[in-house]
């Protein structure tokens, strides 16, 4: 069996029952770490499950899951995810090839920015579309989500805007996750503005009701 | 402190070690159990949490909350909630009583359907705003959410409508929990607009791509 392993959103003891369950019964233990990280290391996680994880970098996942699916319609495998292994970031193909192997698989739930972000006070339902921000580079910056952005203003929704991380270059702005993009509250502007700095047209209409949260 | 912790969406595994360990610790327990309910009752959770729980109704939480809050600022008190505690329904207003009395609180999250409606395979970046939608009853047929789906539509994307439940009249049908009307499924539309019968014209522009789902 396959588990894919939802870790939520904090540290080693965010995992539901019965995913430490999955995790302490399986022979190898993978944990998903390119598209986020938890706040605690490897070594909390090991200890506390009782295994030695293997850190899964996206070259792994992508060109590697043979590795990953070896035997597991023998012996029992788990495939760790922060957050929930279909929120921001889907492993939908990991599935796929599993499927396509008839290994059996269960995916176990957990927190996910996508709905914990309803603890800073907005109701989930007024958040439209979420957004997906990369970092900009010189010769980069894509700016298609913006759009989506507007979409959900001209509705009245907020935006929830995911940020990319860069996990191999680890600093506080490299690892910042979302910003809301909202219909109320007060302009965070510099600080949004200032890293991924759009077109100053196509920013004007949406910079006065950014509000950015670092956790 | 007062512990507001997220169970999940299946059983008592389904709460995370972090919620566990608050629960074990707690003096006083309850369940919200009105605007939604886990897939097993009361008896199950109490033996595995090792707990007498209160079962706390819509009129507890909303007229009796001073007796959910009596001495949480000395003793530990959890109450607990299906998915997560800011999902579909949020329980900002017990926060913020608990607040106003001092009283300090720790959330504890979970999944919630907002996120887990991934596992059906379409990504959650391709949802906009969820919708509920009431029980109608013979002189009461709310249709005001199908221009939230019809917003939706027109940007392509995919609605997660949540349904009203029936607690204390349950049925399969009384409790449904949700469907998507999305840009790709077919239609099972006989199920869903024989029990939200709302006017014929207006919902046609929606009923061609609707899917039901029932857990």
């Amino acid at each position: 069996m396959l588990y894919l392993v939802g870790l939520g959103l904090h540290d080693e003891k965010d995992v539901t029952v019965r995913g430490m369950e999955a995790i302490k019964g399986s022979e190898r233990v993978y944990l998903e770490a390119y598209t986020s990280i938890l706040g605690v290391g490897k070594e909390r996680l090991d200890a506390f499950y009782g295994k030695d994880i293997v850190v899964a970098d996206r070259d792994m996942v992508e060109m590697d899951s043979d590795e990953i699916l070896r035997d597991a319609d023998k012996v029992d495998v788990a495939f760790l995810v922060v957050g929930d292994p279909f929120g921001a970031t889907t492993h939908a193909d990991l599935l796929l090839r599993a499927d396509a192997l008839s290994i059996p698989y269960t995916v176990i739930h957990n927190a996910s920015v996508m709905n914990a972000v309803g603890a800073l006070g907005l109701a989930l339902y007024n958040y439209g579309q979420t957004v997906s921000i990369p970092f900009f580079t010189d010769s980069w910056r894509p700016d298609s989500w913006l759009e989506r952005v507007r979409e959900n203003m001209r509705l009245g929704l907020h935006t929830l805007c995911l940020l990319d991380i860069k996990v191999k270059e680890q600093s506080e702005e490299n690892l910042a996750r979302f910003v809301i993009v909202g219909r109320r509250f007060h302009a965070l502007e510099r600080d949004f503005a200032g890293r991924w700095a759009v077109d100053r047209e196509k920013w004007d209409d949406v910079s006065n009701t950014v509000y950015a949260v670092r956790d």
